[in-house]
């Protein structure tokens, strides 16, 4: 059917118009807005590219179990939508001046809130995951002068050594691997934690089934999650990866930055263990954050999005 | 961010042609240029809608939504994405001189494969609703000279008294309102049914939750929908409205045509009933048909879809 053109046709628009609701004064104008946009442009893609019914059919019910399996927010990344947001509001900033310091990068879906909070240090792990190397995990959080921020908030979350992370894996205990630290008046934080995995997506899930489609695989490199947070300055999502990890530079959710690799250091002396508590040789990793200082207060929290016990205890 | 345009960046377009893997050699072309082209549209409508963080992660956790609900397939009528794909198969048929006789319409996500098959009557409801009008559904099968057309296989299925169909209501019996009529020599068919209602989208589901926001209902007319194939003929996907209904020409789903449009006819007279083996009053539904001639063995079949128990039992 290359040769059917009826997106011009009176018909046509007449049935995008009534589909978005334009014919009634009721519902949300935006939400009509983006949805006759929306319909438009699948519409045009059908034309375009001809789609069949059996193609057409294949995505709805792609759609279905994308949901059924609730993989949407996974695939998002997947697809590049994190990663395009996070340019724009780079771009954003650029155009406000209010670029520069630690770099955003993507959120991902499997953040929750209201883990246990403490000053200065933490333990995120719950001892369980015994075959996993320590991991001590420490940095400074400073404003763009390079001064000190006492008493700013570092939410961290990551994967155990299976890359799994509690919450969404339910063998894991309740908030393992996920603790807010404010920071000390040197404006220092401390976890004590263990070396995460990378993460893979489901091989049965939908997002994975899409992938192999696109011959792309679903892994992530070891890597950290933070919210870093305090009134004045600009609120961060970002991430460090763990160099060396095969995936390093070729993550399924395009949220690597050269300036978040971080070289993890093995420390053997025995010494240095022992001053920390430990038993034994540990990995160090640290990430020092830049805030910038703003005024305005609508960007010094994170952007509102669906998250697990958002809401509920935050 | 409405001045906020990366598209046209190297950074952008790049991302758009990983994400679509192109620079891999493996997966299927057709779904990476499928793909590719989705993608695009969705970060241009980002960007020229300026859709919010907040915006863009309430469409993906709707998207969990409708799936986990199992919604697809019936918010995409209601988006006119099956009027569309009706629009264009009629163009299509126009183009390759097969559009004529009994007008297609979209089929919906109801379907249930492998109903009783029967020669020339079936009785379809199992007896239990009791508060519902007899109907007595009749027609000739006929091509396009008016020549009947034997042992064509008349695939009806329809909702009971509350709009709801056997299957997907799993109150009802095993194929109730469900059946396969083959027609006798005469081209004829006859079924022995129940008034359908109309359907309404669940009020809680996700289809109605996107409708409000357009400020549109979400019910069809009460209607009957066909399949009505034999080889040698152009499959047909149809259904009818019974004239009268509050929605006979404001269905949620665009599915209505003026000529399967059908006036039902109220039979009061003791004697008609009787003839019919029936106990009172009853309404006769007559809806002639009439097939195309074709010897494109592709067009004498249903397209593919998935459809419940379908492969299964056909």
């Amino acid at each position: 059917m290359m040769n059917v053109k009826t997106m011009h046709t009176p018909e046509v628009q007449e049935l995008l118009e009534k589909v978005a609701g334009f014919n009634n004064s009721d519902g949300n104008e935006r939400v009509k807005t983006i949805l006759h946009r929306v319909m438009h442009d699948v519409f045009q893609i059908i034309e375009d590219l001809d789609i069949t019914q059996d193609e057409l059919w294949t995505a709805v019910y792609y759609i279905n179990q994308l949901g059924a399996n609730g993989e949407a927010a996974l695939l998002a990344p997947g697809l590049g939508i994190d990663k395009y947001l996070d340019i724009r509001s780079d771009e954003a900033d650029k155009q406000a001046g209010l670029y520069g310091g630690t770099p955003r990068t993507i959120e991902g879906p499997l953040y929750v809130a209201g883990s246990p909070k403490s000053e200065g240090f933490a333990r995120m792990d719950d001892g369980t995951d015994t075959e996993s190397e320590v991991m001590l995990l420490t940095g400074q959080v400073t404003d763009q002068d390079g001064n000190p921020i006492r008493n700013a908030v570092v939410d961290i979350w990551h994967a155990n050594s299976m890359g799994a992370y509690s919450y969404f894996d339910k063998s894991q205990s309740e908030y393992n691997l996920r603790r807010r630290i404010e920071t000390d008046e040197n404006g220092r934080y401390t976890a004590r934690s263990i070396i995460p995995a990378g993460y893979g997506c489901p091989p049965e899930g939908s997002t994975q089934h899409l992938l192999n489609q696109l011959g792309r695989h679903g892994n992530r490199p070891a890597h950290i999650h933070f919210f870093i947070s305090k009134p004045g300055y600009k609120h961060l999502t970002t991430q460090i990866n763990l160099a060396g990890d095969e995936y390093t530079y070729d993550d399924f959710a395009f949220a690597t930055l050269e300036e978040l690799v971080i070289e993890a250091q093995r420390i053997e002396d025995p010494a240095k263990a022992d001053a920390l508590g430990l038993e034994g040789p540990f990995t160090q990793v640290e990430f020092d954050i830049q805030l910038l200082s703003t005024e305005k207060s609508e960007l010094h929290v994170r952007h509102s999005r669906l998250r697990a016990l958002e809401g509920e205890q935050a």
